[in-house]
């Protein structure tokens, strides 16, 4: 049967960088090889300047992006915490029900969908939550908020409660800054800006999060004791704890090799601009961003389904006759919204171009 | 820097097969794509197939093995729950530990390292555990043990007990009936005998498990309600989870392609004359075998180290000088044993030759 060879413009997977793809053909080692081990180590420095973090622990935890929220709430929640939770789409629910399963008293602060999250009522929620968590960017609705500004907020009023970031779309194409910005627990995925294929969460722990953290988790394959020992390592070198999966971190170790060469800045302009050409291109075709003005990420754009247009059906044509894959909105915005990713490797104008003139085709505009 | 072409002999990752390879560099699709969901449901018929289950939630988890475990239990034990776990090596020992974050009361019945489970102490330790736990092929001692018995006994005794298998090491190099032995939950890893990097752990789930299952249990990301409404779909269609690691179930496919096209009997078959191959040769070259004869896997030999022979200088000159990964011992044979992986791809007697021939030049035998 042929392989499709799809334009994948949805809300993740993008198409990896091509560094990416060739990092996954390479040998594969084993995790406890010392050439590995070297290639762990790199990753992980290359990771601690995607985040800007000095945290020694920052590494790949070996799952998707959601394993990321699971290992920040898991490593942290004592039942009975009162977490704080910023709710301005989907992923701001998942943070809720995630850590409710670990006992949390969660506080959900509800915000209409598209818009950014409102530091003043984060805060005013509760006087002193154990943990206050937020989404950087917003995979559901192409929102991106001010994690810096909700940093200095909730440590300037207490030096106790943790910062929880959901960074899965904005690693690799928006800056992430995280020491500056006191993010305390921050996780990723590899399928977005960072290019590589899916399957590990790029993750960050801070010094103070390690001091606060559950020492002995209910989950063992996200227990940062075990991890640590494994990634660290200690007086008696590298502790096994599971096996590593090698390839991907080969893939994620070239990926992040062209991003710190291109260097975070200009990649991060790079999606800007790709983003500002699809969404100025979107509003010239007469159709309405879904995100709040001013507050809308250039890796990931949301966009009304006209009146009276199929949504599914309009997806399917961009799918069979353009092999691009769009993403359809989330939740009550299902059918109602579009989601199109300029992300990593698809971060560039041609790409823009292409999606426009294909929609434009699709929609007779 | 020049990349390193190890021979894995070790105990996993292995050499993956070169279809696995191919597959990984097949274009990535999106996780809703409807080409993306037939290689998904291909790759779960291929698995059911390896297993030898007719199980409807029979998959990959987007983890490794060990993750694997995790979910086991994860989505059975409740606390208070008694579960029987035979130790025979460190992943029986990791089971007990896994079983008691979930508020399991385990007892745990140890057998020396290097011997099977055995079936009758197991069943005396408990009269009526919620569950009983074991590991088919222990990785840590390569000791081969009778499931089908234990799981004829345990169902012959109560309905209700349910039955999980570590096949991590089995599935793809012995065959695995889970089906006709009574597993209820088994799970396996991708880089041992199934030819593939690390990254997914296969997993199968009983009629029997799903009736008996924790509805809502702690771990968001291995939550099988939700992943079973992305695996098997409904209604709506499928359920968005988490983002599927795309590329990483393309190899899975492709090696499962192969295994099944060669047939999972003849596959066996050639685990079993590498393994008798190179046991062959280690004894005549006057080594000692560890595991308990009649109870070894071909797919992983444990040998003891000489004495007066410095374990980790070995192992360095072989991967040095020859390429070639061989394993450590365990725990407290970590200096005494080393292991020897014969798994998937390196099922081949040039293989075993390989490594003898190096172990004879490294010991001057």
């Amino acid at each position: 049967m042929a392989l499709s060879d799809r334009t994948l413009l949805g809300p993740g997977p993008s198409n990896p960088y091509p560094e990416a793809v060739l990092g996954l053909s390479a040998p594969i080692l084993g995790h406890l090889d010392p050439e590995f081990i070297s290639v762990l180590d790199r990753v992980c420095d290359r990771l601690r300047t995607v985040w800007g973090t000095a945290n020694p622990l920052t590494m790949p935890l070996s799952g998707t992006g959601s394993l990321g929220m699971e290992a920040a709430f898991a490593n942290t929640v004592r039942p009975g915490d009162t977490v704080v939770i910023a709710v301005n789409g989907l992923f701001g629910r998942r943070m809720s029900e995630v850590a409710a399963r670990y006992g949390a008293e969660v506080v959900a602060v509800e915000h209409a969908f598209g818009e950014p999250v409102d530091v003043q009522r984060v805060l005013d929620a509760h006087p002193s939550p154990a943990i206050v968590a937020a989404v950087h960017a917003e995979t559901s609705t192409g929102v991106l908020s001010d994690i810096g500004a909700l940093g200095a907020a909730v440590h300037e009023r207490s030096e106790e409660t943790l910062l929880v970031a959901d960074c899965v779309t904005s690693l690799g194409g928006t800056e992430v800054a995280a020491d500056d910005w006191g993010i305390d627990i921050g996780y990723s995925g590899t399928q977005k800006c960072l290019g590589v294929p899916p399957g590990l969460a790029p993750f960050t722990f801070s010094e103070r999060a390690w001091r606060r953290r559950v020492e002995t988790p209910p989950v063992w394959y996200i227990d940062l004791g075990l991890l640590g020992a494994y990634v660290r390592g200690g007086p008696g070198g590298r502790a096994y704890h599971h096996t590593a999966p090698v390839g991907m971190i080969a893939a994620l170790d070239a990926a992040l090799e062209r991003i710190t060469a291109e260097g975070t800045a200009e990649v991060a302009a790079r999606h800007r601009a790709a983003g500002a050409r699809l969404q100025d291109g979107l509003e010239d075709m007469g159709l309405e961003l879904f995100a709040a003005k001013g507050h809308r990420l250039p890796q990931l754009t949301s966009v009304k389904v006209p009146d009276g247009v199929d949504s599914a059906k309009v997806r399917g044509r961009l799918l069979d006759e353009y092999g691009i894959e769009i993403g359809a909105g989330v939740a009550e915005y299902a059918s109602t919204v579009w989601r199109i990713g300029l992300m990593g490797h698809n971060a560039r104008p041609d790409r823009a171009e292409l999606v426009l003139a294909a929609l434009r085709e699709v929609l007779g505009r």
